[in-house]
């Protein structure tokens, strides 16, 4: 039999003298060192697990089953009918049913839903997705934009999936701003019915899952014309298919066709051509017409009721951002296992080559991305409780609902993101087997590609969160005392003076924020990673703030200029809050109760995680006079440093995301390739010592005759 | 009719004031204003194509057919036979064989053969690579490690196809460490023959395009062993496959089956079990063995003949930067063709949406790859020039060659990396569009995914480099005179200094440092944009030079263990070298003959290419005190600044690739967009004159009975 499990490293890594002296350069423990820290992985796969750890594992033994998962290399017509089959076995077993009324058969339990949900991804993630688009969106939106009768009329054959149905939202001609979309519904008051009609081309509905094949039936949204007023985008419930799964009159549609990905999804498009709808089947909870055609409303403010209207629909973002993490960690467990087995290389050795996890670059390459999925893990966990606490009505505040939102435009864009950067990395970690869709990661990385880009454009939704960031921040200045106001004409007064006369300035700038990085080994300690992260988000606002200070002022396309002058800057802060939101949430989990062992190299982890986020921005800590020059390049030495330490700990910290080789179904973190390795050796080591071996030639042959 | 074009933006950004007045902060000037300069697109056109225009435009016609280009969706099968079908077409019409001796039809023309032969990728990136294997590899290591023999009995059944063969160098257990290879060809004096055998799993030949399939014979890697001594890899010419398509006897293999790209192309493994061959069939340019079983060679050390061996083979590298330069400029092409025609939200007015490519972020994604690429486009074009002289004999020195292949090491990487960011960057500024497959960009992600670790893995390579790099510093040293010497110790010394003492001597070094960005318009100068680049190379080389300074007297195992720690560093290093060759053929390009207005925006985009370089590694230059903070700050204020400029000629510049729609083959970059976008404008135009459209609600309206 094979080891197939090569936990540690018997290479005692040689680093730098690192530049300050309160940083131990002592050689590297391994696990075989009696005093080596050692990682409980059972009980750190718990924690892992997080609040809703029962209903993970029952999805888990759902996507353990052969025929709930992807094949590799299904036709797409085949692919879909496999998923939309996959999907009646979801409906019977109820699980993803969970945010439903109890008394339709749902137990409106919001976290425990999106937890169960997200796991699909590790089955395939179009079966996540469709999933998502029957019972997330379509049904969501019955659930949350309707009132009782359409839940007790539409809900039940939504949630056994006699009715699969569209989220009609986005058009050709308008994605992430929605309120701008063409599609209309003029009440007619004759009649007592609405009028459906896409004025042109670009107001065709698009991107629809179930619109090409499945659905017959569509949530709708469209401009609410009444009276000769436009009341802004509501919600219509609209069948689109007869019994014979033709389009009913007045619709017509297009099938999207080949996808890069999730091609288990019937996406398609949808046309409406004075289409007549009831009344009764406006979605009314926040806007409603009368026989007489009369607009009311609960929430006066269209801006806000619309705004309303869509934070009903975020469990979307909710979910991608967890999906996304699963995927990543899977890749990560998929590449971790086959670089800790792999061998390429004879380096330090004349025989024996490297287990290529022991190469420097290699460690680079995954351990930072390990990191930020564990850091991801834990911020999700808290997102998906703060989701549950504001869905289940315990803290459902105007002020909990927008910190919900900006959480998940915070966190979607930067964990999708991290998804397909790390499925591309552990691919490429992996080689040419990393092609092969015999393991995984290439289509996984082709289906989670459009997590960028849908239930908001991530550039988007950063900029709505640096939005969020400029008002709070000007928020906190209108009702900031005195003293705050000074601190920050200090500062601010600061940075000018530094900015007009230079290094000298900065060197003492440095200085007087003793607080921060005194000395590099203070990097880690949590609260200077604090510092360093926070400091950075407020400056960042600050100062684009200070820019736009006035802006209001301006002519509205001036003042469209100056905000646009600034963007990226802007969307970049975003991003850094996001970070910091990830941070602060991985170093809350160290608080969790765990043995030391496990205590010490999360956090180990966590200060790569920390560390990671300042190296990456070390020029801003640089030229802002954060960090001393000696102090930046520290950053560096001390992440080498903790790439080698968590080395041997490398294989626990993928085995505690908990997936089996079920989940797995990747050939090469099967053990293969430890057992090809093992053979390899032997062959040559019996040739050694049997005198087998053909000599290898002497430096000099005869030359040749020409 | 719709204007489809809108080539310059009325916008007139406005843009911080920046630091150092010496850059001029006026508007910017569009392509409107007769002050502003215009570009000659004919004439960039013809200088993009390069030194081998002709043969390009000619592949272009090809690529423009229908029957040469992919059909997306096919099935593995179906794809497959599409492009064999294809393959022959380029049999027929020769373009492919231009590098083949004249005596068999050939035109002994290697830099116009890669040129035509990278064009390919435009059709399809599996015809390229299936006919790269055919003739690149398989035809290319018949030609070059073959002798007269070879070439008239295995030549013409190689280019006209008859013959299709596999280029069986890579194992399952190894792939970039060519030399470890478990492959054996063991000479059998009594009959002649030499003997094939696969001793271990994980010697299995693998990812062989033609080998699952279509290949009848292979140039088959071993281990040489004759006479009890193993003289190192070398290759053999193995038929595989007999007139029925079944394997010969003692011959085995597998269909890799499905991959995340490429699937018209039909990889898979081979092993073999005592298969007999001629002696004749060693390809026997560079080791021979007599009938006696001695071995003979030209180059007497083993070492020196395995990369001479290999260096033959360089071309594949070559065609890959080429052809990721190719889909690079075509997802460009695409994402910015669309990006000034897709509307979406309006900011700067209560009407008109904003083109996508007006906003910052936008830009701040687009055009610094834009840049990029021109900067390959002009180092691909040198590279291949160079290519041509080493194979045409024309300087074909030693040096020659090594320099050619460090050239290829640091250049593939760059490019087949970049051209994967630029596909998905451009994917996803299409939005839902991008992920459609009629739009191309995700086919053309997900075929070009393998070229980051095929031909090299690009880690491996890059470390190639940084070896390169490291010898020629050892070198320099070993020759330096005293002055040299003096010069570098007190650089060094400075070094030091600023390291132990702090943020004081940095100031100093800093303004010591005269020549370097002694003002903000000075990074407009090339010759500080180059002393920047260059200076980081050589700083990272000397730096890492100097740590591992004496590691030759050390163990091999603590040598290995202090090189690994910092490989990182070496492989960064690597990059930066790459990075600045690339910006050296940009510069040079600028030399060429242009009107002043095509070399002023080329000089903004080069501009844009080189201190983008800087701003990302900012860090660097402000720790090693080669920008101060403030100066710092004013390379991206300045990148803001050329991106402004950089935006009404965005169209231009990408016309210049001279992509047509036959080429370029996704919907939204047809012109439909802007048609949409008008016909959308026009409704609304049109109900606002007619008085037709509805009012916009009140903000407030009647409060809901509840």
């Amino acid at each position: 039999m094979v080891d197939t499990k090569q936990r540690s490293s018997t290479r005692s890594t040689t680093i730098d003298p690192i530049l300050d002296a309160s940083i131990d350069t002592g050689p590297i423990k391994t696990v075989g060192d009696p005093t080596a820290p050692t990682v409980n992985v059972e009980q750190l796969g718990r924690q892992l697990l997080g609040t809703w750890a029962d209903v993970r594992l029952a999805a888990r033994e759902v996507t353990a089953r052969p025929d709930m998962q992807r094949i590799e290399g299904l036709s797409m017509a085949d692919h879909r009918l496999r998923v939309l089959e996959q999907l009646k076995v979801l409906a019977a077993n109820g699980h993803v049913l969970r945010a439903f009324p109890k008394h339709l058969g749902g137990h409106d339990d919001h976290g425990g839903n999106i937890a169960g949900f997200e796991e699909l991804v590790i089955a395939d993630p179009s079966l996540q997705i469709k999933g998502g688009v029957q019972w997330g969106l379509f049904g969501a939106a019955v659930l949350h934009l309707g009132t009782k009768n359409h839940h007790d009329k539409y809900l039940p054959g939504i949630m056994d999936l006699s009715v699969p149905g569209a989220f009609a939202m986005t058009e050709i001609g308008h994605g992430s701003d929605v309120a701008s979309i063409g599609t209309t519904a003029t009440f007619d008051a004759e009649t007592g019915e609405f009028v459906i009609n896409t004025p042109f081309r670009a107001a065709w509905k698009d991107y629809l899952g179930n619109a090409a094949k499945d659905g017959i039936a569509a949530v709708l949204f469209a401009q609410l014309i009444t009276q000769g007023v436009n009341h802004g985008v509501h919600a219509f419930y609209v069948p689109i298919r007869g019994a014979d799964g033709t389009f009913l009159p007045g619709i017509g549609g297009e099938d999207d066709g080949l996808k890069g990905g999730l091609n288990g999804i019937d996406n398609g498009r949808l046309h409406f051509d004075d289409v007549r709808i009831p009344r009764e089947n406006l979605l009314n909870r926040y806007g409603d017409v009368a026989e007489d055609g009369t607009y009311t409303s609960p929430i006066s403010s269209p801006g806000r009721r619309f705004f309303t209207m869509l934070g009903t629909l975020v469990q979307g973002r909710v979910s991608l951002d967890g999906a996304a993490t699963a995927a990543s960690a899977l890749a990560l467990t998929i590449a971790i296992t086959y670089g800790s087995q792999r061998r390429q290389f004879t380096a330090g050795s004349d025989t024996d080559e490297e287990v290529i996890l022991d190469y420097q670059r290699h460690q680079r390459r995954l351990f930072p991305r390990l990191a930020t999925t564990y850091a991801q893990t834990f911020a999700h966990d808290e997102f998906l409780v703060k989701f549950d606490e504001v869905f289940s009505g315990k803290a459902d505040t105007d002020d909990d609902r927008q910190d919900l939102e900006t959480l998940a435009a915070a966190l979607k864009p930067l964990s999708t993101w991290h998804a397909l950067d790390t499925l591309q990395e552990a691919r490429e970690a992996c080689g040419g087997a990393g092609f092969l869709a015999e393991n995984r990661l290439v289509g996984l990385r082709a289906d989670l590609d459009i997590f960028a880009t849908f239930e908001g454009d991530n550039n988007v939704l950063l900029q709505l969160v640096a939005k969020r960031l400029l008002t709070d921040y000007s928020r906190k200045f209108a009702t900031a005392d005195a003293g705050a106001l000074a601190r920050y004409v200090v500062q601010h007064a600061a940075g000018r003076a530094y900015h007009g006369t230079g290094l000298r300035t900065l060197g003492q700038t440095v200085f007087d924020r003793g607080s921060t990085a005194r000395s590099v080994g203070a990097l880690r300690d949590a609260d200077v990673q604090r510092e360093l992260l926070t400091d950075r988000v407020e400056s960042m606002i600050g100062e684009v703030a200070g820019k736009l200070r006035g802006a209001t002022k301006l002519p509205k396309k001036q003042a469209a200029d100056l905000f646009n002058a600034h963007q990226n800057e802007l969307i970049e802060a975003a991003r850094a809050h996001g970070e910091l939101l990830q941070w602060e949430s991985f170093t809350r989990a160290l608080d969790a109760p765990m043995d030391s062992g496990t205590r010490q190299v999360l956090t180990w982890l966590r200060d790569l995680f920390g560390l990671g986020l300042v190296e990456k921005n070390l020029a801003w800590y640089l030229i802002h006079g954060r960090l001393s020059a000696q102090r930046a390049q520290a950053v560096t030495a001390y992440i080498d440093r903790l790439i080698a330490r968590i080395r041997p700990y490398a294989l626990d910290l993928v085995d505690a995301f908990g997936y089996s080789p079920d989940h797995l179904r990747a050939t090469i973190a099967s053990g293969i390739e430890a057992e090809r390795q093992a053979e390899a050796r032997d062959y040559y080591a019996e040739q050694r010592a049997s005198g087998s071996a053909p000599a290898a030639e002497k430096p000099a042959v005869k030359p040749a005759r020409k």
